[in-house]
């Protein structure tokens, strides 16, 4: 019989927990809301002990600390999320389940995913930024995941202002970062509450939004240099916004270095919602030591 | 006898040659005045011929092409220096010698030597920020150098303005980006033409100067998250600056994410001069398959 592998996306709504052959197929899937550890990791618990995985994959909603020479490696840490603050994740597991673990953020779960089986198939590296409710950023570089002290956060590194932009930004951190100017929420306050998906596709909102997620890529093009820089969540359902990213990439960057073709460089999630437990499993297997 | 390795520092104002033993005691070093390629590489050539070495570390400056699909992979490629643009340096090094090599940019080979014998020690990650006549960066990330589809130019990332600086900056292909602001060509000009060594050091200069370095860390810390970041090059030794960054740094970030503690994680070359040199011997010694 095939050895079995175990995958939990650990979300901020919705823990998948899933099991898969020596091929990666899922043999079984579930999904548990996300309450109280005590609620829903019973029920990952439950799951885990009906299947005998060799080794679990766990990318978690954060801030996760993911520093090996940590005392707190394996916990998630500064969650307003409550029950979660400081809460022993892989510790728990471990006591559980004795097998090997790989442990990341929920972003860099799918980035993988996305590297080996979806949008930057065959590639060595990527970036993937979800853009929903907030923004955050996953990397692989040189076929791993970055963890350095901590995890990348790109979701709030500092932008230059559009001109005519003047909304003052929802980040409680930093007012207008990437996330407090470009998700889901700070477009909708920009137009003073219209939904995002009532937007209209040629509203200069769309135009404003795409300029962030370009000055995005271009300051992760010139630190990280990945092959692919790829766009899931929400916002990033907007279709529109894809030309307009390119485009206003390409202003900002003025050729000063060379990118693949941008069609091909800045790229819609390929896997959907299946990027983070794909990755998972993956990361799972290539933990398995024994 | 002991097996020999070679480095080349490839700068854009001189060469530097070396030949070291297991130990990476470096037994022989020259350096070679950068002119055309004709006369350069001769002596470079004249170098190699003398000692037998088993491979060679190379950290050139750029742009270079350090991508293994690409048909130039090995090349100096779009720089403006007369006759070393879309120059083979790899290919013509190999076609004289048969060995084993590292290629990398010499920011990426500073940043190595940094991390295994300099301010990064024991580390697995660090970026080497340069703030001399230009600004450069290489970043180590998981104990690799990084390199994706091109290489890092961290110098050109996009800059949120000091409020009150009004220099419109210096970059010739985007004005204001962190080299348009920070790097030491911009600061003389901003003042009007002051040598930077002769600004006082109480000056608002430096205290716009701290702000850019300040916003590159920051962002370079939500990116990479690496264990430290290394100021080298002409005017990182204004020492007055690094309390000034790490200030500047804590405010911008607002506690976002954790960090090492700021005067263990923001720093001053260790290595000085021989950071790259030692990079380029390390790189060496790994690049041996024979
Ligand atoms: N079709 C859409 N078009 C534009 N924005 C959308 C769309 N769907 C969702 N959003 C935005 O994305 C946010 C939700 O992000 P999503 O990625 O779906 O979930 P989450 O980030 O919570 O995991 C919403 O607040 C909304 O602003
Ligand atoms: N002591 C100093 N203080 C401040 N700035 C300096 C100092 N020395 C050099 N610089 C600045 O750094 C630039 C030279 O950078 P440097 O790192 O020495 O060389 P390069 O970048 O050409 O390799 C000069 O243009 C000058 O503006
Ligand atoms: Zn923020
Ligand atoms: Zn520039």
């Amino acid at each position: 019989m095939s050895k079995l592998y175990g995958a939990i996306e650990a979300g901020g709504t919705k823990f998948v927990c899933a099991v898969a052959d020596e091929d990666l197929n899922i043999l079984e899937r579930v999904s548990i809301p996300t309450t109280v550890p005590e609620e829903t990791m019973t029920d990952v618990f439950k799951f885990f002990e009906k299947h005998d995985v060799v080794s679990i994959g766990i990318a978690s909603f954060g801030p996760i600390d993911v520093n090996r020479k940590s005392e707190t490696y394996g916990y998630i840490t500064n969650t307003p999320k409550p029950g979660w603050k400081d809460y022993d994740f892989l510790g728990e597991m471990k006591k559980r389940f004795d097998v090997d673990y790989a442990w990341t953020t929920d972003v860099n779960g799918a980035a993988y995913g996305e590297l080996k089986r979806g949008a930057a198939k065959g590639k060595d590296s990527c970036v993937y930024l979800t853009v929903g409710t907030g923004v955050g950023g996953g990397v692989v570089i040189n076929g791993k995941v970055i963890e350095g002290y901590g995890h990348p956060e790109i979701g709030h590194i500092v932008m230059r202002r559009h001109p005519e932009d003047h909304y003052e930004g929802h980040c409680p951190f930093h007012h207008d970062c990437l996330e407090g100017l470009a998700a889901g929420p700070a477009i909708e306050a920009r137009q003073g509450g219209v939904k995002a998906y009532e937007i209209p596709k040629d509203d200069k909102a769309w135009e404003i939004v795409a300029y962030y997620l370009a000055q995005a890529c271009v300051d992760l093009t010139l630190t990280l240099s990945p092959e692919k820089i790829i766009f899931g969540g929400g916002v990033s359902k907007q279709e529109q916004l894809f030309p307009m990213i390119r485009k206003s990439f390409a202003e900002q960057l003025n050729d000063y270095v060379q990118t693949p073709d941008l069609d091909d460089y800045i790229v819609h999630v390929d896997l959907g919602d299946d990027a983070g437990i794909t990755g998972c499993l993956l990361l799972a297997k290539e933990a398995e030591t024994k």
